[in-house]
């Protein structure tokens, strides 16, 4: 069995982690860390754990490192700056690490700094990271030492693009436009587990808003992602607005594009089933369909829809995950499958909860 | 036009009295204080007051006494303990007072003093406070210079129980045993405007749980108003458990009552209409009938239905009410309508909002 | 007293005609329809109106006609196609006729057909109706005969465009690239008062869908509007993608636009600011805030964010509305304020209802 | 590998069967019906299921009984009455089955006949059914041949009551006064894949109310099982309240009772504990604290916390379930796990969705 430590086990995605690896036949979790809450067992935070989990709280202190080279892979679900402080002594002792943080997330030192305001502690560490979408970049998470698990928004945007992206590159012609817009609709528990008065029941039931139209930190790691897939041949203008839904899970990303006419020659419908006939998350709707999210609330897929409208020379490209599985703890514990050698979905295959 | 005082107006009472008096004929809001967002206009914080109310936000800090002095009324909409603090000097000086906090519900000091840890800063003061709940009390309220405005459990279950316990002493035989439970759901909107994890959206929806079954400050003010009703003819055993309801305001109180065979000769139904028959904001249901809160919302009705069962000898009674206005904000509207002779429901005919 | 009445008052925009005229200082509402509730009280069907409307469905049968020419104004709440059976006989007899459905929204009758599937009853009357939307063709309103009301997301989407696509007819550049993409949102009420599984609550809450991204009727109508607006300078390519919200009222449009050079120049803040500066019921928030549906809960008002980004060369027009008030019955209520000359905000002063 | 089939497949116990039994090691589904979708693949209806089942609906016709008894295992979720007409046959061949309706609950043909209006079509074999709730007749369940698959609401009220029942019987004397008051909340699940107005999302949300105060079905079911824990002994008089809480899958059961001098000696904490021991399913949470239904949802577990007040002589016993899994669907699996000697949780040990 893996050992497996989770830093930070009291938020949204670290009780996500629980209940996937809880169930995950090859792994057991050794360690699971909290400051606030050590010493106290988890089901005593978590009462849906009762029964399910004996794991305890730790506040490792100065034992930390110790406790955590014993295991064989480390997930940090910690806000922003916590992992890269512990990383590269993990990786020297040959520890796995996958951050579902944004540690790792933006190769571009530069960028990373900009949009989190932190100064990184392991510049050097971050050129061997490996972004964590298995769909995208799988040959470099099989041996890779440390993962940056993307952003909930960014798994929707860049996997609802690469197919209509990758197209235009093996014509050789533009097939959009090089305008691209994103707009975005994420659950609330994506906005984490916190005390805070914009996230009151009261206040965000039977309401919806959007936020962070010019600034959210999820747009450098779309570009980031959408020039990779590019392969900087062309320049795209991508706009991105994320809104906020009141229910609890569930991400629903439109993403809007023009066609150009070499894109309304082509068969995109056809575009996106060819392109992931082989990935075992991924759905691609029949023509004409709509996905709702909790189509797959609780599991790991991720559904997409392509609506061609040639008349207007238009594409909408429809997209739905649950943010805390595909959009999370889900995709964490698929990149970690990929690093040792499992069955990609092993413990990943959860029916979707229903209604 | 009567001028008035909203002090801490920026929780949901707070927010709902402004509601309500904007639109009152014959009141105009004069000051608006809060420590923390003094010197901000109150449509910053609540953008739904765009284009509808100019005030700002005081800190009258020194200035407090003079500022309110100059008004009619004042409303604390404020925490326990800030009411009983400035209530002696406002009242001396002329001015009513109107505390929607518990400062002056409980006659008993003591009984004030047990369940909420404060020393009460006016017992003297207490002793002239008058209950304000117009249906039990209205004659008093006419006159009455400090009003405790009732919390909103204890308005549906003391006006639920009303008629029942008042038949009771009319036939001189006990219509009721002895024992009464108050099985009572809320909506968040009550537990205030505040930053609180068990509060978040993603905690509270899709989810229901009691709170408080032994201990919930309610309690001893339902007991004082059922043991006024009784005018201490009998001693009833009170049971009173809250539970919480993933919706934004309402409140559906459930009391469980066993009949004696004099009560199984009463025609329930009958009793309830004919106890309310001039109350304009207290609606009896037809017979057979269920109540569902948002029958009652964004208004100050309460709705009343009574279910009478001779083959089990019980009788439930199911009352449902806005726990923002009858249950608060509303409640203390009426009552200054009636301390100041207005129509008792002038400003107060909002049609309620479905769905 | 205006003699009014409601035609279909069973559906959610009729109970709200009802909620809204209730209060009106100036109208009555004399005759309220039903086929299928015929004889019954409106508060046996509604419970939120008991001791509010004492009014009774009617089905009036053969004295329809007599019995409506009797009134001032008929608001017909029905599904399309009923108000143009009945509408030229109210005209004849000098009744101000306001169509909530969509018999008199498209002035094309090609367009109507094509997208109703209903042939027209009276295409001589459709090209003397008026589009109701008051902020737009406000003086034709004022001697209408016949109102075609707004769809709801039509209000939102030519609301929203209007300074933008004004601003560049006058200064004869082209201000936005010639494509629009409308990504709206909308609470489950727009979808009627109706018994349908895909509007059951246990498949509605906790998720979010698209639905109808090449084929919703509202599209034709967003088309004519804006291109009333553009005088035919240009032709527009509108892309129009409804989503449904888990919430009860509000709308939420997201306008995405391209901004030419010209555009840029432009301050789009002070040219919405200035546009509707005399308009009682539209805000333009603050640059750089967020609208959210539930600031304009119950309540006629439309709320607008202007956000334009000069580095990427776009602007996001943010409109949020209630659906069921300035989306249809408020919006309906000052069309008739208009048409009959009194003060445009009367009965429709309500504050919006938060939380 | 069991062969199972169930009949009815497109309600909500129909899919969470689907879901519990796709997950299951030793199941394979080999019929799933359906009158109106018959020739429809299963994920065409529930989205959720693209990729997870292939199954696609019959209508076995005329083939019904040849098809169903090379089964192991028949479920019929279908709607009351639907069972009894297929059971003997099935029996008859050695099928084994379990009905999720109501058909086989009550042991006494009148009570059915009463309550649910339908002559019975098997008397005989309704005699032989066992009412399949394992923690009560685990050793009837091995052997039977027909389960009737408890009621959601007896399930919770059964449970909650049956160690304080049990202890009366131990001491000889009464525990309990004769009264018990069952207050219960459903989430909307429970009313079934309907499409009905009251369960539209825009009349359920942000709504409580309470239904069938004098006759819901369930009640004579939570006698019978009552009355057998009792054995006869005494007479309890049992009060039961539902309400429909806008969630959508839960239930949480508030039990008030009242203790006699005998009661007040338990330590009813420790009676719980020690009752349930070894129950795998079923957990009883510390002295003083409070079940919240999402604890359970989408598990087959059952919480249960014990409130003693020897001051009011008084007990309440709160009692979460999800109402689809071990109040329907899960229960049925843990019934069909007993039949055939499995282990009892196998197939159901999903971790709670939380949040």
């Amino acid at each position: 069995m893996l050992q497996a430590a989770i830093i930070g086990g009291t938020g949204y995605t670290g009780v996500e982690l629980i209940r996937l690896l809880s169930s995950h036949p090859k792994v057991t979790i050794k360690w699971l860390t909290s400051r606030t809450e050590a010493g106290k067992p988890v089901a005593s935070i978590f009462p849906s754990l009762r029964g399910i989990s004996d794991l305890t709280y730790s506040d490792l202190g100065e034992g930390t490192l110790e406790a955590l080279t014993s295991c064989d892979v480390v997930f940090f679900a910690t806000p922003h700056g916590v992992a890269m402080q512990q990383a590269e002594a993990l990786v020297a002792a040959g520890v796995k690490v996958i951050d579902l943080a944004a540690d790792f997330r933006l190769q571009s030192l530069q960028s990373f700094e900009q949009w989190y305001k932190h100064k990184h502690a392991c510049p050097e560490l971050l050129k061997q990271a490996v972004y964590g979408l298995p769909e995208i970049s799988r040959e470099a998470i099989k041996t890779a030492k440390v993962i940056g698990n993307p952003g909930c928004y960014p798994t929707t945007a860049i996997l609802g693009l690469k197919p209509i992206i990758e197209a235009q590159n093996d014509k050789g012609e533009a097939v959009i436009e090089p305008r691209i817009i994103i707009d975005a609709k994420s659950g609330v528990s994506g906005a984490g587990r916190q005390a805070k008065l914009n996230l009151n029941y009261a206040e965000t039931t039977d309401n919806f808003n959007a936020y962070g139209v010019t600034g959210h930190r999820h747009l450098p790691e779309i570009e980031q992602g959408v020039h990779e897939l590019l392969q900087s041949k062309y320049t795209h203008n991508i706009r991105f607005v994320p809104h906020l839904v009141p229910m609890i899970r569930g991400m629903f990303t439109t993403i809007h594009l023009s066609l150009t006419d070499a894109g309304c020659d082509l068969d995109l419908q056809q575009i996106y089933e060819q392109a992931y006939q082989n990935e075992k998350f991924i759905d691609i709707l029949p023509a004409g369909e709509f996905p709702d999210t909790r189509s797959v609330r609780a599991s790991n897929r991720l559904r997409i829809a392509v609506h061609q409208d040639n008349d207007t020379k238009s594409a909408t490209i429809l997209v739905v995950q649950d943010n805390l599985v595909k959009g999370a703890a889900g995709q964490a514990v698929q990149c970690m499958n990929v690093m040792f050698g499992f069955d990609e979905s092993l413990g990943l295959n959860h029916v979707p909860v229903v209604p």
